[in-house]
């Protein structure tokens, strides 16, 4: 493997090629954003040695880091284009659409459905840091539809990453996702919002704020450019997820109504349990 | 000051202590706790000398850190039976109430009303940190009705422990802390109970979870039976944030239905501004 070419050097993209050149030196890099900022700070931080639109021919593997509703006209363009030698890998939030969206493409076997559960609130290449990757859990999806050869840089660049492989169904993979990422920002950005609205004296609301709130409202920092297209691309489980959860909100509120802290004290015990379910490895 | 007496040595009552005795070495403290474990815990750790249900007649100040719901009653018995230089501060989240049941009380002017804005997801003694307190906001409500003498030794202790003291209302406290506080343990609760309801195999949540997941579902680990009674007094409030954040929640699921993602984009762009807030003094 001599030539990745990375489309996307935001956070993801970016802490991709922090981590990959230290453990790989002998790997060129290129790359290309639509954002002209983007790709001057993607050279300046080393990100990539050049920026070019297009890859060159012999590029061994081409990483799709945009947001999740630019992917799919990118990955078919991409694969319309690319010689028989080239592996491409997305790192999008979203798989079912994508999936299905190539599912026919004379080249399907040379993609790879990737996504890994990395990220912080922060985006563009500046936030990007060579450890983001380091440990977490990548998932693949339809791994079968991917050639066995061209698999295999995929499995050498995950390895050096030291990232941990998981396989899923892409339909599988989107509702998960809307339960365990996509609705904690949304509860997140609507705690932020109905903060700002109601306390409209800004001192008041750092005053107040203990760690508990900062760490809720957290992914409320996020970027939009990312999120708007997520739930765009995960429209039917986001609003699955988002109808229990408010289901639930109205239910304890009930709860408060009817002044049974018995029961609430007895629900808020059962859901204690995911603080064990988060330190499973611990 | 030579001596204090602390009622509840959980988290916070545990965490003054360990605080205060390394910058005041003189001073001795006692302590009660309802829960015999607790209690045992408390003298393992050097959180108090001794355990006893009835303070000293020469304590200099009572702290009372015990649930919200159970504050009022303690405050007025202590009152009724303190002699005239004893201080009682009380740490409960929740004020308006417990302002109200002491406001005709005889020895009004021997307690302050206290709020200190710290805490974790755990909870009793050997939850208790040195540093939980320092450089953390501390709240004082009806700051007029403590005797101006009493009220000194209640200055030397916060300053000890560099805390940054706010003076407020009650009322003003019980509504910025329903929205600032209050509502993210409970968008958190619900946050880790959907999830829970929904996803099966605790493995798959653990993989798929990142850590914008655990930050946002950390608060679900707190103890039920604080928050339980925070519930019961603070219930106005509470209810007033919820339905806000439940409708913000509403509009915003309307809003993907209508598959109107600039809007979407564009709220969000608007709340990201409380990352700006939350960093006010960096």
């Amino acid at each position: 493997m001599k030539k990745i070419h990375i489309i996307g050097l935001g956070l993801l993209g970016g802490s991709f090629a922090l981590a990959l050149k230290k453990v790989k030196p002998e790997i060129t890099f290129t790359g290309y954003d639509s954002n002209i900022d983007n790709q001057n700070d993607a050279k300046v931080l080393g990100i990539v040695g050049e920026i070019k639109e297009n890859p060159d021919a012999d590029t061994d593997v081409i990483i799709l880091a945009v947001p999740a509703n630019a992917i799919s006209e990118i990955l078919i363009k991409t694969l319309d284009s690319i010689g028989p030698d080239t592996l491409v890998i997305d790192f999008g939030s979203t798989k079912e659409a994508l999936c299905n969206a190539v599912a026919d493409h004379p080249k399907r076997e040379q993609y790879l459905a990737g996504h890994p559960i990395a990220g912080t609130e922060y985006s563009g290449p500046k936030a990007a840091k060579e450890d983001l990757l380091d440990k977490k859990v990548f998932i693949i999806c339809e791994m079968d539809k991917t050639n066995i050869h061209l698999k295999g840089m995929a499995y050498e660049i995950l390895e050096a990453l030291n990232m941990k492989l998981r396989f899923m169904n892409p339909d599988e993979h989107d509702k998960h996702l809307a339960f365990v990422s996509h609705l904690s920002h949304i509860s997140s950005f609507m705690l932020g919002k109905t903060v700002l609205d109601k306390m409209e004296d800004e001192k008041n609301i750092f005053d107040m704020a203990g760690s508990g709130f900062a760490s809720t409202v957290r992914l409320a920092k996020s970027s939009p450019a990312m999120w708007a297209p997520i739930m765009e691309e995960n429209k039917k489980n986001i609003l699955e997820a988002m109808s229990l959860y408010i289901s639930n909100l109205s239910k304890f509120r009930d709860k408060i109504i009817a002044d049974d802290y018995e029961g609430l004290y007895q629900e808020m015990l059962k859901i204690n349990k995911i603080g064990d379910i988060l330190n499973l490895e611990k």
